[in-house]
């Protein structure tokens, strides 16, 4: 029974592409895991829509998902995580894991004098989210938090390194190196594709945590504690997409950094 | 009963804040028309949505409006023009105005050279509806389409003239303005904000046509022929979005070029 179990994919879901970085994050360091990935492309993006319609968006994909069945839920969006980590915990008997409280372990853990950057979405700024994960952690912590909008469309035209994203990078993130923070939270799946580019503006003493990669951390410690990890065999990655593919697998190789096959379209109310 | 009619407001809608430009181009040319806008901000962006994704939205909205009653109805969209304009027309008996149509002929009158530039999302430039639309009134007319995704988040953030604007303007219309274009379709209802830069790359020879005025002028002829044009009294203009009201009031100010109040949420199947 519990060898079945184990052989249950990851479910993990984004409003688009930018959940493929995380998804590289996790098949990287869990490349037996069976993955099942929805972006839901018809509603997206999240960043600029309120913590009621995204809730209601996660919990529709979390049914969807928990149906297939999944054995763990990764929701790799940040402004969902920010909003509807809770209605999803409520509601779905599966280890869940977000982009928020890994991330901001990491930060306090890496941070030398307390001033930590976030950057993300309008939607994942606003909500305060890594802000009070991190001073729930550690109270004394400075956080400054800025939303970066143009980064989303910079990624998707894989404008990574050119002067439009140099300035971009420079305008959004000055303020934040003059009040001298050490460690700045990559709080969207998008950024990691500009993340040379985030690095040089900030510069070398700034240290860059990756929402994605702490996630897949975490991910691997909640499935061996429970004895759900695979440790062998060949592993599968479907995706489903709430729009047509055509754009999704256009748009989301730099993201996954590999070929997107096996995507289907899905009706998700 | 004519002149109740004649009281009924011009439905008006859009993915988001866009369409405000448009609201804007109506509200100058006809003073005195009651207005109801809908702004779809749960489901916007639109412009790197599907056909088949946007056309079901757009009826769903149009089902909405009929309902107030509207005495017509503008779709503020570029690409909700370029997809839906025919379901819309085949389900609802009201007068219907889209952004493709009014903008191609304008060009097509403009140009001296025969080769026009259309920008827009991607959407509005895959589905090919301008290029269409110029061959249709005049076949060898050349037509240059190109898709902008950085615009609309520089028209949103209010970077409307910065060094970032003027180098994402001069990397999108360097190549059509070395083709020798003469005059470009501003096919979103975003780019009117950046008129200016826009205007600065291409230079001063070259003619820009706004789809929100040209829709105003075409939506101005449909009513004095029906004799449905309301020539005097106050007007009221009514807003409704998808998504909770905050962000759309933050933005769309800059959008309408004025104050926005009487926004309140309403959900749209």
């Amino acid at each position: 029974m519990k060898s079945d179990v184990k052989n249950n994919a990851i479910g993990i879901f984004d409003s688009g592409v930018g959940g493929l970085t995380v998804l590289h994050s996790i098949v990287s360091r869990l490349p037996y895991e069976n993955t099942v990935y929805v972006g839901d492309t018809a509603r997206v993006p999240y960043g600029t829509k309120s913590a009621r319609t995204v809730t209601q968006y996660a919990i529709g994909i979390g049914e969807f998902l928990s149906h297939i069945p999944v054995k763990a839920l990764v929701v790799a969006c940040n402004t969902a995580s920010a909003f509807a980590l809770d209605a999803l915990r409520g509601r779905f008997d599966l280890p869940i894991v977000g982009m928020i409280d890994p991330a901001a372990r990491r930060a306090v853990a890496a941070s030398k004098n307390g001033r930590i950057g976030v950057i993300g979405t309008v939607g994942t700024v606003k909500s305060g989210a890594y802000g009070r994960a991190i001073k729930h952690i550690s109270p004394d912590v400075e956080v400054l938090a800025h939303a970066c909008p143009l980064f989303v469309p910079l990624a998707e035209e894989g404008w990574l390194s050119n002067d439009i994203a140099r300035l971009s990078a420079q305008k959004y993130l000055e303020p934040m190196k003059r009040h001298g923070v050490d460690t700045v939270i990559l709080g969207c799946t998008h950024y990691p594709l500009l993340k040379e580019v985030i690095s040089e503006v900030l510069g070398e003493g700034v240290t860059l945590v990756d929402s994605g990669d702490e996630a897949a951390l975490d991910l691997e410690g909640l499935l061996v504690d429970r004895g759900l990890h695979r440790k062998g065999g060949g592993a599968s990655h479907r995706f489903y997409v709430t729009d047509t593919p055509d754009r999704f697998v256009e748009v989301g190789e730099s993201f996954l950094g590999g070929r997107l096959s096996d995507v289907s379209h899905v009706d998700i109310p």
